[in-house]
């Protein structure tokens, strides 16, 4: 049994990360920080279940929260967390950010990405990217995971096998995803209401989203060379879900048969990847509130072309979920434990 | 003032093209017709505007129809419009087809996709595509009009103007489109239940789709040399509209200000395209309901792409909306009336 | 031909007011003024058919407007309204105002449930409350037209045939009313945001919104004696529309036929109420985007009560349709034109 | 640790069940049958968590399934479920029937509400309504449990502690229920696909549905005297939900404090009835995909009226979730074991 706290709890993402940890087993909620609204009841600004604990949200005390804690979860925007994770991890603490900002190894990407300069770049470097399906050795003994974000983890999980084996063109990679509206947070920003998103659909930051550098650090890292990708991201007129649409080409001959066996065994001790029999798709209402990652596998003889289509929940795989699979293994809890 | 009718009245192409054409000042509709429904009050079927007319339902007669009719629209599912298109052809009036069976040229492409035997192949080469932004002078002349796919417009419209000046990889196109679900029509498909699209997202038919040959046909066509390319559509929990995004590479130098230019002089004659300011990308919402087809433009130069996004209403633009412009240039109206 | 501008034209309302008054064939505009976005293109913040007008928001300069308007529409929140409608009045000029300030006879009850002082008192007097199947010979007359409520619209019409016939107890009226999101504008409230508002359902104000002393004076001058309802607004996933059930008692015998005829005779010269058939009930979606008031009866012996059922478009007979109904009123044209 | 089958397990309410009994710890599954879709496996058809498991739909055999279960869920259509629970009954079983054939004692109002005959009336009067708020002891030492239906669980909840106490006209209640979707089940009728509900809305068997006779059987054994009332569903473009608007008059004076203490005080052991802060009112958002009914309460002075709002989950609190909820008080398993 360990007592976690999160930091910035009034987002999406903080209130499914209680949902999840309100039903596991093994963990007891200490503090909720927000400083928007502090002082304020859980229960009125998180509809649903998340809403069933009682506590109020309080503003942060770093030594409050180390004390009280044995992990500590930080779901504050982009640029707020640098200062708080190594304050924490100075005193020693176990910690999971759910933001970008100890994701990318480079500083100098980060700064011309976020803008932003990392003044925390060693820091940086014993950060582990939580990705458990490829770091599972790494989150196990460390101290200081950088949560994915939530594209990434669907690009990356839909090619990595590809990649690891040299299989296919990496520079061809092209993904195209569509996200839920959930994606955006809770930024007051009139684009996500419910009048202007509803019957509507839109792409954004064509070529240009902050995810670009994330999902290339990985995939260059995993197939060793160099990898420049295409990814446009879509806003689809539901509230959850992510699903990437991802092409690839090959030279000379691949079998489906032969493609799906690679995934296959590359994911055998994945339990929240499920590889989907041979050329048929994933729909995002499947995994839906769910931790899995689901992959559907084609081969396009016509165009010298893989096609592979993954989807995810955005708050639970690509944020909230994993985060709690990733407290799984750095406690040495079985990596399910309350995520089934 | 002319007179229409429509074989295959009772679904959703049906209802919009009604309701298009209870607003155009130069038509009166004489027979509505539908083999399922005969007999019921549209107004029983058609919500909305298209149920404001006081007709019902009739079983086809060939005869009575091409009597009382100058234009006859088909709106019948593929297989079914062969032979009525070739029996009004023969009477001698002019004839609109909504359906499949004489978009493509080459009957054994036909047969392949569509897994039927075309009985009039001779007819299949008097038809025009009814592109009018690329076909307008042969429209303008023919009495058989195949009215293109909701999916083939949206992608055609996109690419057009770079094959057409060679500009960039014809072969390297991947069109990823996605879809409002009122583009599977009226089937009884439990598919296309509420509780089952809503809060979803798919890919179908990947690679396998029937609109990959009409695309492929006139894209050969256009650049003058065999096209190959991936084609992937989605369904979106919305109603209606068509967003494509659409990749293709290229050597050497491009700029963002050619590619904009050429899209502008292209379409400078095609009242219902738009080609927005450089760098900006449509959404459905803004064309939903109209005939318009609005086209964003940007140059990725990390990856050596042009990525071009399309959207179109898949009921008006992908279908009657499309049909009733192809009859204005058939009989000499102003080709945006009753349109806008 | 005349001229109008409309004031306070970035929200929902003046949006959808622009878009039916580009279709009408009387009508130019001249000035549509904000404060918020003025300088701004309409394109940039009026998605659909409404963008399709080459003109940027300008800062209300009432002079200006008054100088170029033969018809000024105000479509400004509650309480901005009465001083720019107290000074186009005084300057001769003829006003539609779609707020709520002109609504209310009594300034004490505007004073009461809008918390506000009523500075034009006299005004107040001479505006006329703008729901043509009622006040139709005063508008025409009228120069200061108060547009009703959207809610009102749909509750007043359901019950106005019973209670100036005296049939029915309307004191027992309980109208529970639901209504799409666009009814709560473009107010920058989380409340009404996507994530928020889909797969959500939630009664607000119950028993105290402020549609209730509006629908309380029509009602009482209509039956001629005071009226007290029950009126419950609900928020429900949808853009737009309004679904009215309303509950009236009554006493002895009272058959369906009988008060079918009663509605029927009543609205005979409403172009745009449509009685349905007996006991068969209104959808939305017959009426969305078009100025239609669909009503629905049924007598239930059980319980002997009279059942209504309204449906209305809450932006177009809710608001913009219906003051420009107002306006074709007000200026001798037809009362369906721009409408149909 | 029990072994359970479910009886007609391919509709909503059967995908409901197997996911809440997959997290059960005292359960295992044994059959699941579908005459339909007997053969298929059950992740072919039930998309998300309930196809997590890997069973085949089975026709159904009565001995083999009685052999294997210790309980037996059906959840057929109405009429189908009457001779299947006799048979488990007279083996000896344990039975929970989700459809409607053994809720209504009076089998004469069964047969004119149903058109069906009943069968087996003597079982009819040895079955327990399942409302386990209201009925616990009885539902604890019952071998029949006929779970209630969708509405009457959230209008009897609503008003029992007010007819229970006495306080109000029980025959003066109006319940105006909204219903998402997903209520209808998985018949194949166009009504429910996308394109015909989505932005829609509409009222459906007004003052006739099945539901009204189960309503006022129940509260009138609340209240002890006969008790008739208006009902009037809705359906809601959302999948999931019942929110609930019931209006009640009273005479005298009666406040919203004693209001409040007696809902409190009825159902201060019931762990899944949430009563709000007064004059607070309920989101459908807070309860879908839990176990709970949330109800608020509001006073009416200027009407003396009592405003009840209530919402459960049709599938889970309306169906499924009751149904286990049954299971856990009659195998003297936690109230809420599994539901949390």
């Amino acid at each position: 049994m360990i007592t976690v706290s999160i930091v910035g709890a009034s987002g999406y993402t903080g209130r499914e990360l209680i949902k999840i940890l309100l039903k596991h087993p093994q963990v007891k909620i200490a503090h909720l920080t927000s400083e928007t609204y502090k002082g304020k009841r859980i229960s009125e600004l998180h509809k649903g279940p998340a809403g069933f604990i009682d506590k109020r949200f309080e503003k942060l005390n770093i030594d409050k929260v180390a004390q009280d804690s044995d992990l500590i979860f930080l779901a504050l925007p982009h640029g707020k967390s640098q200062k708080p994770v190594a304050e924490f991890f100075k005193k020693g603490k176990k910690v999971i950010d759910l933001s970008a900002d100890y994701r990318l190894k480079d500083k100098s990407l980060y700064k011309r990405w976020y803008g932003l300069e990392h003044s925390y770049p060693r820091l940086l470097q014993r950060a582990v990217y939580g990705l458990p399906e490829i770091y599972k050795e790494e989150i196990k003994n460390s101290s200081l995971v950088a949560n994915p974000g939530c594209y990434p983890t669907g690009v990356i999980l839909g090619v990595a096998p590809l990649l690891a084996h040299g299989l296919g063109d990496g520079n061809s990679i092209i993904a195209d995803a569509k996200s839920g509206v959930s994606g955006a947070g809770r930024r007051l920003d009139s684009a996500y209401y419910f009048s202007e998103c509803h019957e509507n659909l839109t792409a954004y930051n064509v070529g240009k989203h902050r995810h670009i550098p994330e999902i290339e650090q990985e995939l260059s890292k995993i197939s060793k060379e160099k990898i420049t990708i295409s990814f446009t991201p879509h806003l689809v007129p539901m509230d959850r879900g992510i699903l990437s649409t991802i092409y690839l080409n090959f030279e000379g001959k691949v079998s489906l048969d032969r493609i799906w066996t690679v995934y296959k065994k590359y994911y055998r001790k994945a339990p929240f990847v499920k590889i989907l029999p041979k050329a048929t798709f994933p729909e995002v209402k499947n995994i839906v509130e769910t931790n899995f990652c689901e992959i559907g596998l084609m081969v396009d003889k016509r165009t010298n072309r893989i096609i592979i289509i993954t989807t995810i929940d955005n708050l639970v795989k690509g944020a909230s979920g994993q985060a709690v699979q990733n407290m799984n293994l750095m406690f040495g809890f079985k990596e399910t434990e309350g995520l089934l």
